[in-house]
């Protein structure tokens, strides 16, 4: 079964779940817009005119689409029926929304959910207008609630490639350990990730993010081709890949050993351990039913008890098909992160777990772990990174 | 001098023209959703949250973006003024408008035309509640009438990346002419063309079409594994190519010797100067200020004079960015084509030339060339296919 089938199959399970009658996606030309939740819809298929992708509380999957698209849906399977048209979309819309009557549809727009708004203003002008004599026109929706639930939940055939994804990430983050050498820049680092992806004909799933010693930019800013290693450097790398579409995000830390020394000084020690121990709290707190925000709570207290200054960002976002996915982010109350952080965990969702704090003298300290929710907790995709990578250069 | 460059200026001096104050392009994660107006606007950078470039009448050429997103942008060079920001868009944005007063604001919204249509719905709920207490609520406008102005004057550096498309298309095609053999089907011919694109490191512009004798289907549909070439069949393909983004779309045609014939039958003969005939009435037409429809109308004509069927499709659409590009169309009047036939040619657009006739027991014949509207005319950048190709194999 494809993912394709099972997501779709999903779709039908949430939108009872949530009380929705019909799930309409309304698209053209998804060669020039794709809607982000066209993944979970087609296999590999393109669209040319308006299209309108339909799935019902009971279990009907309809596509209406140009003449020439059609085929191409057909052989795929996943739908019931396969409505084409030569002049305008619209007669055949409307037939199906009176033959299944809905009373309330979601439309693939949302004013907070980037990844459940794939609508164009045009095209929700469209719709509107083919709606505006019918009683349809007030029962629109936003589909984020569905889309929230069903990027979260992934299935077997979804897991898998995370699992693939979070591997490779895994081999390249080997390969840092492996590579580093004494006044190595941080660019060189990032171009030998690329290359070493590349290679492999897989693709990041955003452009990995490399910090060396106590000098280095943090945040998303570009690799530095000044900034080299050194002896007594943290060397932080954030590397993740899609794996048939599905990211990971990893982050390992590697410590560059001074002149004498077997093991890293005290601070440098006492800096990983509190990170290491933070992902633990959240790990444990992590569980079916608990809201994202609980979860960043347990991991951000063991970092402010420690005496460490707070990282300024949530514990832990989903991933999938994006490497910031779903709904339910594992963050604080912070105005800027809105309802995502109220929602509860579900099981199937994949989360990282990351946090940093920042050791004067030697650099940026952080890891990030990927993890599944289970019926009760959470299980590491990833191999945990339990001990400081030591280098002697 | 950049493409971004060229045509950030060019938006300038339409701007002056339409009577438009400012353009507003409102994005967020463009990696997600990309605005087919950001080719124009930034070089391969992307936003990440929400995000408005903005270029005013006056010349003024303003981004506001995220933190981490600004130094990409500043460095670019194009922009006069880089606004950053951490918490919300909303305060810098309209401390712009508030500076700028524009009496009327232009948005990346379009209810008819896909290529100006990036907004999102959920975007365009964002931009409406921030706007909700002041006076520019009231002065959105569509973006469309400029876009099909910039998207259709061909800068010379855009204009250079066409004629290379143009040149490869044409290389695929003798590729066809030199490697067609007896008994090779449609999709094989489909095969060679997407293997010689990739292993020169280009992609199509669209899925090649391949249209092998009278048994072929006509359109978009795919090239078939059963129908092969055989003695007296007309052989049709269509294909295009990006080069630096920017897009070529090509057909020619060839035809399968019979025993003992030196030259085609008569009936292939006439379909195919026909169809030259046709291409050289509408080249003749087009210059600037001629309305779309009427270059169509004098094509049109001499196929039905001929005794041909009509082609139930415009003669001409534009190429740039997309193979599909523009405003302006040279199609007929027909409902489904709106006002896109009604607008004026104008210097700088590069349109393709089109039709088709079908021969009886023989098969499609079908040739496209490119062309640039100039001055006071129109050139050829493709090298004309004048003389059917005959292969005796």
């Amino acid at each position: 079964m494809s993912i394709v089938k099972q997501k779709t199959d999903q779709a039908v399970k949430i939108l009872n779940e949530l009380g929705i009658d019909l799930w309409l996606t309304y698209v053209r030309k998804t060669s020039e817009i794709h809607d982000p939740s066209l993944y979970f819809l087609l296999e590999d298929t393109w669209l040319t005119w308006q299209s309108a992708i339909i799935i019902s509380k009971n279990g009907q999957k309809i596509v209406i689409c140009g003449r020439y698209d059609a085929q191409n849906i057909e052989v795929s399977g996943i739908y019931d029926k396969v409505i084409s048209y030569d002049q305008s979309i619209k007669e055949e819309l409307l037939a199906v929304l009176n033959e299944l009557k809905p009373k309330n549809i979601a439309i693939n727009y949302s004013f907070d959910n980037i990844a459940a708004d794939g609508l164009t203003h045009g095209m929700w002008l469209r719709l509107n207008k083919m709606l505006e004599d019918t009683e349809y026109i007030n029962r629109l929706i936003s589909s984020e609630n569905l889309l929230a639930a069903l990027r979260g939940r992934k299935t077997e055939l979804e897991l898998e490639n995370i699992r693939k994804a979070v591997d490779f990430s895994e081999l390249g983050h080997k390969k840092v350990s492996e590579t580093a050498r004494i006044g190595m820049s941080e660019e060189e680092i990032e171009e030998m990730l690329l290359k070493f992806t590349k290679e492999n004909n897989l693709t990041v799933s955003y452009p990995p993010l490399v910090h060396v010693g106590p000098s280095t930019s943090i945040g998303h800013g570009k690799a530095s081709s000044d900034i080299k290693i050194k002896k007594g450097d943290l060397i932080n790398v954030d590397y993740g890949v899609f794996y048939e579409g599905y990211a990971s995000d990893l982050q390992r830390m590697n410590y560059v050993l001074q002149d004498g020394e077997d093991i890293p000084t005290t601070e440098v020690r006492r800096a990983f351990e509190t990170v290491i121990k933070a992902i633990n709290a959240g790990a444990e707190k992590l569980k079916p039913g608990v809201q994202g925000w609980e979860v960043d709570c347990v991991a951000r207290k063991v970092v402010t008890d420690a005496g460490y200054q707070e990282f300024m960002h949530a514990l832990g976002h989903q991933i999938g098909r994006n490497v910031h996915d779903g709904g339910c982010l594992l963050g604080p109350r912070w105005e800027k992160y809105g309802k995502s952080v109220m929602y509860k965990v579900e099981e199937g969702q994949a989360f990282t777990l990351e946090l940093h704090v920042y050791v004067e003298n030697h650099g940026y300290c952080s890891v990030e772990e990927d993890v599944i929710v289970t019926e009760d907790g959470c299980e590491f995709l990833s191999d945990r990174q339990l001990e400081l990578s030591l280098l002697k250069l």
